[in-house]
């Protein structure tokens, strides 16, 4: 069994509502060193895979074919190993 | 000017539907490895402060006034130097 974590960011150039409301909120609360915020999605697929290599691949075409929309979307993968008794 | 990122999940008993849409549609595409999905939010936050320590301090204190409901969500905080012209 392996995790993989998805984590999916507007493209620089999209335009973030949700960053800049929080970013307005914060700046409201004090905190005015939130320069620039930007708020994406961070994906956790548990995969019933033990290749490390093959699940890569497979998680990268499950962004394609589903996760990210790579038009306004950039993504990374990150794949971790973790023991059944580990998992969450 | 530090990077921070902050990663906020749904605690493990809280029911997640759109992890678990995500889940059977990835099943239903073929993916029948993907075992269990779980979606949270990935906040990047551009901050004017050059004080690692400070940063953390004042990042996770915006988590607790408005970017995470500790009842339900638990977060992870890291903290990133980036030099000016390697901003995204």
């Amino acid at each position: 069994m392996l995790k993989g974590i998805v984590t999916v960011s507007l493209k620089q150039d999209v335009l973030d509502p949700q960053g800049l409301a929080v970013q307005h909120s914060l700046q409201s609360l004090g905190y005015s060193e939130a320069q620039n915020v930007r708020i994406g999605k961070s994906i956790e697929i548990w995969l019933d895979e033990s290749d490390l290599k093959k699940a890569e691949l497979r998680l990268r075409k499950m962004c394609e074919a589903l996760l990210v929309n790579s038009v306004i979307e950039n993504y990374q993968i990150e794949i971790l190993e973790l023991p059944l008794e580990l998992e969450e």
